[in-house]
């Protein structure tokens, strides 16, 4: 009786542990870092498309596993000899999950102003704060977390990044996140109490965080963005399908002139979507001197107008789109934080204007 | 730490059966009702500012006690003076709840062919047949439903209205939905398996039906356009009182120009929303030739800009308002549907252009 | 051959003096002026009524025919009886045309730190100074001109009205704009070199001007508006007519969903503009203390979508809408500058964020 | 006292045959006409980075030479050696104009659908018909031109192309249209009358002709959405400069963060809308199977986005913007007409749907 045949369900909030160490063997859990650790060793470009065909699946899944890969890079880029091979084999396989701490409650665009301090106390440093919206809290093993090792008003320059263990005593997790999408990887506070990890955990040199936190945002735009993009292509398959079937007045819908073209505007807007990615991945690949406004643009426009396409693509199906027993509110739903997170659209703005203006 | 204190959670999905009887001893259950069977005898122009206030508080169960009111509104106007004496006294006062059952799984937009038969049987009806997406069904105790007493290719002159009691043999109900909002009423499918009904139970007349439905969708689209009004009031409130208290980069986000000038936008849009749905309502008073395409341009207006004003609203609010202890996503996820339902905004395009074309 | 008989050529550029004066007959040249000295006594809304009216035909010789009715306002409400005498019964009836000289070079939305200088002299003010985009400049009579008598950094407080008839020594123009649209009113720049007045040309009192700039400009906010209506209203006519008789693969256009549905949206955007624009005027009529922000709501909305139909109504003319022998040019071309001039959108965008949040 | 030097003033209407001569002389007239001929022998993308280049300069004189262009590559691609050795030295030189008339007044979309005929008689063709909206008509020395060999009801099986020059007796031109923008080209109905020319003026086969101008367009929609690329390139550099120049309210306007986010939109736009074309040119150059639907996108998106951008820049310059000192109205009425000409958006949309959808 239903216009096409409905998906399993999608909503059991199950963060799929297994199903990420099945991407890592095939080389997902570590796509650019680099091959004597066990990454991949690929190009960004290469990562956006990996990431792009996965989100047609699971855009929430998709996106965590990208975060793990920058954490990974940030690792394999800045870290110590040390803490590459201890760390990096792992988690390339996944075996380790990480997560990515940066956002903290009163700073999320603002994050050259985080709070959350590190002090040096012999080879030790103690870390106390709190971070926000962290995906994969809770239920990961590895945290970057980026700390102030400066002075309270020290800005960008004071910015220190450390990697803490899971069960560093101290480290501690608020109740897990109900969100409007991404619900099947855990988002949770991180809570650090009086945390104390050994100094050679500093991933990078002491305030060099600031600038690691930007390189890595860089392409964790990207593959965020590549993540709007699978959801939007998606979209796009399931609502040419449904046009394709369901009837109304006596005509297929895919006869009905005004829903033709608003699938070619969608389907228009995801290839401009994906050519600003692939673009920005490419400057970010040959280290383009304006890969973070490029990256930004990217993000800008392939998240703002894939979940512009989700949206739409919910309204082609009707009152099925609203059903849960139909994917196509699920890209909706997952989408709709790509212009939030990993800086909004109006950071993203921000950062364009400046490369213009100033 | 959190920049507002966020309100209790709104996600149990409970149908409040006594908050709406509550709000019938206000006079909400029949607003336009004759005062004689218990109604308020309001216009509705009055009706519309009732829902859009009531809107501001849960956008969904204002949605299920205006669909009520429509059902109400049908008996009143088109059935017989025994129907409304038994039934009217006790829908008012919402003892009684009722459900509205017009669109099939396979008919949706094109509600004149539907397919849901009764055949006359001496002195009652049998009725066979499926309704999808119906509000409360389940859980409700009165049905409004369309059927088909003409032969199948008959189109509109075919369908007659009844109204058929809950515990009528053969009246069953499709699994909850699982639904992206609108999540305090119940929507199921409703099944009728020879559900042998007396003729007595006819509103209006045979083949009065599709009128009937075409006249309550009226004032249907004005009440559903109220909610979305009231679901952007409360949004744009709660992102007002949002961007004065949170801070970033040192400044209350309520001094960012471009954040200012979008809520000056939004406010733009409601105004011009509420506005279109008031004149659509006072059409209705005043019984205006014009009023089915007033009525339909305000559904398309005030449905397509409120949902945009709650979908910017919970942008405004970044991550926090991703997040479900923040009610901005509730009203983005209830007014959802308002584009979709009593008619798709593609819909209101077809009668819109028919007025001006034809 | 062509598809629609095309109206007699548009771009003569002529100022149609006689058709103002004919105008003025009928009451138009004092509409919202007291009848003693022979102004209509009409309301905003009855203005806005018929300047919408008006704009379908010429929208350039409407738009001026409403600033000159703001300047006849202005003299009416703040003016001595002895200049409402001498002026208004001649102003009223269009033999004297006026012109509104706010904006100068280099303080155009910033009209508080207008810099064009008047200093007391004896019984006179002598005024130096220059003003930029006046209508009518040159082939006007009488210039309502915003002055300075405070110090430079006075603000709005220091500002102070005079009327300035066209023979005074002193007082020259600019050469005519060249401009996109509006081109049946001239534009030029006023210059001011030692122009001296008689004290009695004051209107209102000393340091009043800014207060009298801004109550002006609420109602020619409305005006001007209601001239964007009427520019919409007629391209959706002439489009409308267009859709009827135009035919391409074997189908009038009308036949073709998209078209059909973007025609519907046009209309309900001019509906929502409508409403916005008579709303506002209603509070200026009852002097409601949200008056300002209403207008500017209004005349965002209204300039911005009516702009945007037009620009519709030439897109669905095809190559014939870029043709000037179709007025549907006209009138997209006409419409541009009503989203810049009384206030930008950006400005309306400035006092609407103000009201909701300081 | 204005706030940027004014450049020369742009209204003067002149076809600039001597400046498109000189850019022949640089390889212009012929960028991918083969060399043998005096072509460049240029690749698509190539030529687009040019004609985005020039038309910097003057969007309608670079318009002209890519309408051009393409008339010359049909003479290359498809005509015989004889044609080829006879015309294109002198095309490409420029010495000789090239126009190109497809579109008739009752067949502009529906192309396939033209009703000039040309009828065989012995060694000649006997062409009547008329062709409207013709680039350079009147001015120019050779007419592609598209014309029905087959019955009237053929459709695009029975159309034939020719070559006809300007001196043969029967052609004659219509009145010079007066056009929203596009000034500096003229535009003109071509008429012909019994228009007698040599069978070998046929270029590529009987029949052979609507093939040969859907191949054309696929190449001039990249070309005119490389015009569109240039006119907004042009209106982002003059707005950044007028947004760092010009000071409100006692501020840069480059200090505003509405207008700074207003620019990055607009920087984000026509980078998007560059690759679109690029991609599109690509597929040219490697004939792609898909590349009519990808020249279809990149028009629709580059047309549309580079117009809203260049209608933001006028904004974005308030009064200024509307007056024609300032060349960026120039701009914004030039490329209106690209969402226009080549085939209107719409057309692009029914391409593109119907590439997803059949």
């Amino acid at each position: 009786m239903s216009p096409n045949k409905p998906p399993p369900p999608l909503i059991q909030e199950i963060f799929p542990v297994e199903v990420c160490r099945k991407a890592a063997e095939l080389g997902f859990g570590g796509l650019y870092v680099r091959e004597d650790v066990g990454g991949s060793g690929l190009s960004r470009l290469d990562s956006s498309v990996i990431f792009e065909a996965l989100a047609t699946g699971c855009v929430s899944t998709t996106a965590y596993i990208s975060i793990h890969n920058m954490c990974a890079w940030m690792i394999d880029e800045f870290g110590s000899q040390e803490l590459r091979s201890k760390y990096l084999p792992h988690i390339c396989s996944m075996q380790l999950l990480a997560s990515y701490c940066l956002t903290e409650p009163d700073y999320g665009s603002d994050a050259a102003n985080l709070q959350t301090s590190a002090k040096r106390d012999g080879d030790h440093y103690v870390i106390n704060g709190s971070k926000a919206f962290i995906s994969g809290a809770g239920d990961t093993d590895v945290y970057i977390i980026m700390t102030r090792t400066g002075a309270k008003d020290d800005g960008a320059k004071g910015v220190t990044c450390f990697l803490v263990d899971k069960d560093t005593p101290g480290l501690n997790f608020g109740a897990k996140e109900k969100k409007v999408g991404w619900n099947s990887q855990p988002t949770r506070m991180v809570i650090l109490e009086d945390c104390r990890i050994p100094a050679t955990n500093m991933v990078g040199e002491e305030g060099q965080g600031f600038t690691i936190a930007m390189k890595g945002l860089n392409g964790g735009r990207i593959n965020i963005a590549s993540c709007s993009l699978g959801a939007a292509w998606a979209a796009i398959d399931k609502t040419t399908d449904y046009l394709k079937e369901r009837k109304q007045f006596g005509q297929k819908l895919s006869q009905f002139q005004h829903l033709r073209f608003t699938l070619a505007d969608m389907a228009a807007g995801l290839l401009s979507s994906r050519l600003m990615v692939r673009h920005a991945a490419r400057s970010l690949d040959s280290a383009h001197s304006h890969a973070p406004q490029l990256c930004a643009m990217a993000k800008l426009v392939a998240t703002e107008t894939c979940y512009d396409i989700t949206n739409k693509a919910l309204q082609l199906h009707g009152g099925y789109g609203y059903l849960k027993d139909y994917p196509v509110q699920q890209y909706m739903r997952d989408a709709r934080v790509h212009t939030i997170l990993e800086g909004t659209s109006e950071i993203m703005k921000r950062i364009i204007a400046s490369s213009l203006l100033n």
